[in-house]
């Protein structure tokens, strides 16, 4: 049970908490917070990663397991005043239950050992929220890795964590890599590096049909606003879009990121191209060997 | 040119325009608000949509082409202070321009004639962001029509018709109608109705290696919290998932949509089952005849 309740947002542990709100404390501390249930409960399935967890008095009644599982793990838990938890919490709409964490992200070499058959690399992806479904999407896929390249949002940043919906704990995620030297370890252990563009060589349809998407692959993903750099462009192996078959101008970044990665989750379990498809627009041969 | 600057919210016509903000005025005077450039010219592409456009001064002279365009349709333009825009608009950073339009949904009738193709169907959906984003995936996937059953969001949500991006304005919308009446017309002109839920019979790989999604589809997107209600799930054809490979317990709805949306125009477009490939966990079979 915690013990008394903290209701002032001057206590030294509630303050603590709350400048984690910021990058540069959360960097400074390697610590991050994680709001409502669903995040709690994936940080406590990886041991020593939460360090603290506040609640509310009508938390701790409605999550009672959770609260009493975290107290079994030694995990210290605070009791705060629903004005307390609206300070910490970043939602407006609090679920009563907000925990401390440390950092989970991976060195890039531990995400590529062994050799992973499907990566995602956001690049110069600014908005958090974007950003945590992008990877609540490559967890669903299937992919081994989740790479935030230096130019990206934080993927501690609170509406990242809260748009993961616990992904972020689930899978290796490397934080704050040059992609200069991101791209050239990705092709050292064998994968195929495509960025998606709306202005790309291929369409996504001829990709598969190709063959191209059967092998291991690292996704790359732009800017939600203008896209990819030209250095990233002319970097990759190949640049592939996702085809618009209506008058939309373009897709939203995550749904195009479900496209393409499901479309390679698909192929690479198919373990084969599509038989009898003829190679489309020099995909194949184009294809490094 | 515009003429006059208004510079009170008191203003009849700034009242009057204000008011579309609320569900109920926007369904009385079958008008709404579409808020920037991308919008607004979209809104004039229709004939007789556009019906009165506000233009702060800056927004006159970096869209004067377009604040043209409407002016020579004969679209009243009215200048308007920064801070009435600030009123009128439902954003954080107005762009400046905003356009007063009249409803462009049809009618179910409408839409399902000549039969359609691929048709998505927001049942439940309540989330206006989550909305927009889906019609405009369904727009780049190439859906004849998008519907709106009477329990989903309204369309003309300023927070829908932002996220649509432009694509409110062009795929056939039908705005609030009975589930229950909609399934029979769907079905009437050859419609194969499947549900999307993560407690489906069949995985969305299933489905499409079977050929389900080969012919003429109508997909039902459910709420983003409880997905679909059972009766929903039991008039429909077949309930697909979309597998989950990782550990994410689901996807979101707008990435959840786009998956299933872009395998239906992939396997429409091929216009076959993939060869060679077994009729999978009775897919085939089920198929009505």
């Amino acid at each position: 049970m915690a013990g008394r309740e903290l209701t002032s947002i001057r206590s030294p542990r509630v303050k603590s908490a709350r400048r984690l709100a910021k990058r540069t404390f959360r960097h400074r501390e390697r610590r991050f917070l994680a709001e409502g249930p669903q995040a709690v409960r994936e940080a406590l399935g990886l041991p020593g990663v939460l360090t603290e967890l506040f609640t509310t008095a009508e938390a701790e009644s409605r999550h009672a397991e959770l609260v009493t599982a975290a107290e079994r793990a030694g995990v210290p838990v605070l009791r705060v005043s629903g004005e307390v938890m609206a300070e910490l919490a970043q939602t407006v709409t609090p679920q009563g239950l907000l925990g401390v964490c440390t950092f989970v992200d991976v060195s890039l070499a531990d995400a590529l050992s062994p050799p992973p058959t499907l990566v995602t690399v956001l690049a110069h992806v600014r908005d958090p929220g974007n950003a945590g479904t992008v990877l609540r999407t490559a967890d669903a896929a299937g992919c081994d890795a989740v790479v935030f390249t230096d130019a990206s949002v934080d993927p501690y940043n609170g509406k990242c964590v809260r748009a993961s919906a616990g992904s972020l704990f689930h899978v290796p995620v490397v934080a704050g890599t040059r992609f200069e030297t991101l791209i050239g370890a990705l092709r050292e252990c064998g994968l195929t590096v495509l960025a998606a563009d709306g202005a790309g060589e291929h369409t996504l349809d001829a990709a598969l049909d190709g063959g191209l998407l059967d092998r291991p692959t690292a996704w790359v993903f732009g800017n939600e606003a203008w896209g990819l750099p030209e250095e990233i462009l002319r970097a990759v192996d190949h640049v592939v879009r996702v085809p618009i078959y209506g008058r939309a101008e373009s897709l939203n970044l995550a749904t195009a990121a479900a496209v393409c990665l499901y479309a390679s989750a698909r192929a690479q379990r198919a373990g084969r191209a599509v038989p009898g498809a003829a190679p489309a627009d020099g995909v194949s041969s184009a294809r490094p060997s």
